[in-house]
């Protein structure tokens, strides 16, 4: 049996195949690191991984092994497409029940693609000039972890490294909550601490920890950007005075009478370079620490500002998905329009 | 036996009391609804709740029942002095068999809290003249509301409204999620979508739907305030050309030449009122919608304005709340250094 052509294996119903175990096998960490392989799950996970795959077919592409139901593939007839179309593996029809083996959710939408390891060294994302990265250290959650891949994706930062302690983003919890954004920018896995700050601003990168107990409010950075963009065309001269005085509890967040040309730097200027300043449209990379921890001392302390995301309510902390996606926003912002 | 001067139950160790029992029903809605009581979780949430009965004790307070084990109790010291603080119902020592028999979750960290439903009707809220203000309009997933009413809080929204067909916030995995921002700011729950806007706007408020599809962007909203501010003191003339180009791609996100004193309204002028705008920095209410089909076009239609909160990057769609962390945060921002 052919179809669009190709030879078509048969129909796999047997929940006990070696190769159904194999498959579901790979919800498991030991088994995606011995075959640096992992799971996409679902219509919109595995389209994304098919549109990988046209672009890195030199590479031998990412999609290794795609699996569906005869239902699934009459649902989303733009993937049956698609799959011919990024020259991608035929197809293996199989049963409803022998997908839910292979699947480690509950509501597996009838797709299932088996996918090569996507992330690049530390080195070669760092030689493309990026602008915009965000570094994940020690983020534990698989949630989070996905929900700032997908935050950063759409705030379209160039890279996201997650530092050794860091989840395994091929977590088939973590894939499924980029909502497909896991394909759509470099990944670096693994990063080791040591150094790692140097490297991203040897890269050109200033180097910012999130840190709620930074001395830096995201907000002075935000304004100063502003102001720059707004009375100088992002030249980075002095802004003129607004005379318009802060309201009063939000000292933090109000605007100085003479917006200087950035916000000084957190470290010793001596450190730094004499007269450098942090300006938020410049290049950066976001360091977001531990959901419970948050960053290390001495890593944020390393940094070249600790930036603190307001609080203007009464929340103790914010989320590091929430202040991942505050930060990354303020930053593209600043940078698109300078 | 006493503490602190007061009478002490004996301690529980049977898993199988119909006590224990009744704790563990409020993990469901019918129990909930049924008492219109819920539980608090770990340390954190049960400080907040304390924190909270504190000062409603006109009310009858918040907390009707308090359970920790012993070693809880002694590595969270604050907590038993809060007890008698706040002048709470007397904690009842568990076991940490029994303590984990009551838990939704299986890291309960040694206390719960049995506490009364805090929400509020939408009258009672909208007569305090709110000036930010978050709707869920059928928001179902328990950690994406949870997640939204901790991005509130921490921007400073005086109330989280949640339409009928949204997730019960009361649910403990939403509970757990809010990480004590349930109990920082008012909650509405159950409310009918029919009139709703109107109510909101009668209240002085804005309607802004969070809508990907939506004619205005986000940035756009947030140039012409920042211009308004910067140039004008926050009067909202019009601000002086910067004779700075968008760069190019980012149209929607660079500032026109002139900008006006407001973005027009997304509405037809005949219905909104002839000259008025959208302001970011005015009060607003802001409608967040289902993860699969955000909002329904004819509540997104009906509102005040459509805004997309951009998108960078690659990434098809935004999560609710990262949409919600972005817009809330933009509006926050406005409204304190106006």
């Amino acid at each position: 049996m052919t179809v669009n052509g190709r030879p078509q294996a048969p129909l796999m119903t047997n929940t006990q195949a070696d190769r159904v175990k194999e498959v579901a096998r790979l919800a498991g960490r030991p088994s995606r690191l011995r075959r640096r392989e992992f799971l996409a799950e679902g219509p919109q996970a595995v389209r994304e991984a098919l549109r990988l795959h046209g672009h890195r077919q030199d590479d031998g592409g990412v999609v290794v092994d795609v699996y569906a139901t005869a239902e699934a593939l009459d649902r989303h007839p733009d993937i049956a497409e698609q799959l011919v179309a990024v020259d991608a593996p035929a197809v293996r029809r199989v049963t409803a029940d022998v997908l839910a083996a292979m699947s480690s959710t509950v509501t597996p939408q009838g797709f299932i693609a088996v996918c090569r390891f996507l992330d690049r060294s530390l080195d070669d994302v760092l030689s493309t000039a990026p602008r915009l990265v965000a570094v994940l250290v020690e983020v534990r959650d698989p949630g989070n972890a996905g929900t700032i891949i997908r935050a950063a994706d759409s705030a379209g930062a160039d890279a996201v490294i997650l530092t050794g302690a860091s989840v395994d983003p091929y977590n088939p919890k973590t894939v499924r909550s980029t909502v497909g954004s896991l394909f759509h920018l470099p990944l670096v896995i693994g990063a080791e601490l040591d150094g790692l700050q140097d490297r991203l601003r040897s890269a050109g990168l200033t180097v910012l920890a999130a840190d709620g107990y930074g001395p830096l409010s995201l907000d002075d950075l935000q304004d100063a950007s502003a102001s720059r963009r707004l009375t100088t065309g992002g030249q980075g001269n002095a802004a003129a005075p607004t005379g318009k005085k802060p309201a009063s509890g939000v000292t933090a967040a109000g605007i100085p009478a003479g917006i200087p040309a950035g916000v000084p730097f957190d470290r010793a200027d001596a450190e730094s370079g004499a007269g450098r300043s942090v300006r938020l449209e410049d290049p950066a990379a976001w360091l977001f620490g531990n959901e419970a921890q948050g960053l290390a001392p001495e890593i944020s302390a390393a940094a070249d500002a600790r930036v603190a995301v307001p609080i203007y309510g009464n929340a103790e902390s914010l989320n590091v998905g929430t202040a991942a996606t505050v930060c990354l926003y303020a930053s593209a912002r600043a940078q698109r329009l300078d």
